[in-house]
């Protein structure tokens, strides 16, 4: 195989920090380690065993206890934690940061984390660039991570008007090197169609599964389930603590989304309680029509 | 390969009649044809371009406009129709079953299904074998069907105090021939689980959609949608006919879970509303444990 000449292959990363070794930034890591452009990952988290999981995976090279004192000579950050310790983290890197380290993240939200960056990296905003790889698993941990898991996936970037266009740069070649097609949005844009098509979608799920396991003959009813339940609700595997704080994060542009879900499911009732086939059978023809759209659309 | 002699390889069927040759129907037929048990299929159906494709498929050997003349000399009379026309069906047939033919059907409900039988099947209720076999899928009609459709899955039998046991065992015979598990249930019983673990997620896919879908940008949310929600929906490509006819001949018990399921989604909402991780992070725990024990379960 011959080395091409590109922009993107010219990318060299001395020092990636990954703060929050899991699904996301461990497949990170991993993924830049294949591509051959990172020369050491050090990796930072709360569970030891996570962080081993991943030193012995050869994700990571290191680990390092403290996020300030591992971010002290790096090149680029990658905030990798739920949602909800975003602003504590940042808080901590703030003061060790060096001048030209370049920091992103892989939250779900962009809103709430570009306003703990703006109020908590100082001089180092300039240098963040907001992100969100869409490429999510029921799965999670180090343990979950791969140096594929981003192939042919999309990467949102969300930067600001004064982030440098060098660290806009650097993190859209990162991700084009993990084989992600990079696309741009506005942070307030993304969290909306994101409620919608993806913090929606988790809290249905959840919901069906918890109503589900409430009763007692649970395991009874779990055992009779068909291929269709299991898809319905594989998103329920996902991390408990990622999801509740995204939920939380999100929280006004998803309720707007609850809300116009419960009315639809209360059309739905209303319509069954009365026999009005009609009604029903519009809603199911409309649902199926716009996926079969959908899936078109998706495949060409 | 040798021919096995066991009880279920000497079931031999001379005519079978399928009326509804859509996903089960069609695969029914298929499957016994597959396993050289049937010697001619005749197919009966609402549309001629259907019919026309079963036909060239091979999965029906003959094509009878009327239900009732296809009866006349039936071994075995299989309703694949959607639930909502099963009446329709049975008065049509009656006057016309052979004292012999043995009727059985697919329907997802099985209360409503048996009061319509034990109301127009008349003396011939005694050979009606009601069964639900649990493999739908979310496409639909005779070009889906295939004679490996029931492999490894579950058909739940529903025989009567009044059910001759030669009926139940050629119906059963007859699926264990394309490569079913069956079971039985009560008529109650089954529709209560099924209320709960295929009725109520048809709804909830159903409903989901086409929420999205009522809104302006909805071509726009679907594009970026990822494999979660694109899995949370997969059931939502279902028959719409043949779900309306489920809720609605399964109203009570699907009412009641529809209930739960908004309870759940209340509680979830609230705990958004009010910041309140806790709650919200109970709910998404346990269903990921649930789905984590259910899979387990199913593994095993």
């Amino acid at each position: 195989m011959r080395v091409q000449s590109t922009m993107s292959s010219k990318l060299r990363i001395g020092k990636l920090v990954v703060i929050g070794v899991g699904l996301i930034g461990g497949s990170f890591a991993a993924s830049l380690k294949r591509a051959n452009i990172v020369e050491r990952v050090v990796g930072v988290g709360r569970t030891r065993r996570n962080l081993a999981a991943a030193l012995r995976a050869g994700i990571i090279d290191e680990i390092v206890a403290d996020a300030g004192r591992a971010v002290r000579d790096a090149d680029l950050v990658f905030i990798g934690t739920p949602v909800g310790q975003t602003a504590a983290v940042m808080a901590r890197i703030a003061p060790h940061l060096p001048p030209h380290a370049v920091t992103t993240d892989g939250g779900s939200t962009k809103q709430d984390v570009i306003a703990h960056a703006r109020r908590l990296l100082g001089g180092h905003f300039a240098r963040f660039v907001p992100a969100h790889p869409i490429a999510g698993a029921e799965k999670s941990g180090a343990s979950a991570a791969t140096g594929e898991l981003f192939h042919g996936r999309t990467v949102i970037l969300v930067p600001q008007p004064g982030t440098a266009p060098r660290a806009v740069r650097l993190v859209r070649s990162a991700w084009e090197q993990c084989g992600a097609h990079v696309t741009r949005l506005g942070a307030r844009e993304h969290d909306e169609i994101f409620a919608a098509v993806s913090h929606l979608p988790h809290v249905v799920a959840y919901a069906l599964v918890s109503a589900l396991a409430r009763r007692r003959n649970g395991r009874e009813l779990f055992g009779v389930a068909g291929a269709g339940l299991r898809d319905t609700v594989r998103i329920a595997g996902s991390s408990p603590e990622m999801w509740r704080d995204i939920c939380l994060a999100n929280r006004t542009a998803l309720l707007t989304w609850i809300d116009r879900y419960l009315t639809e499911l209360k059309i739905a009732r209303r319509a069954i309680r009365r026999g009005d086939g009609a009604t029903l059978g519009s809603i199911f023809e409309r649902a199926r029509a716009s996926r079969a759209k959908w899936l078109l659309k998706a495949k060409s």
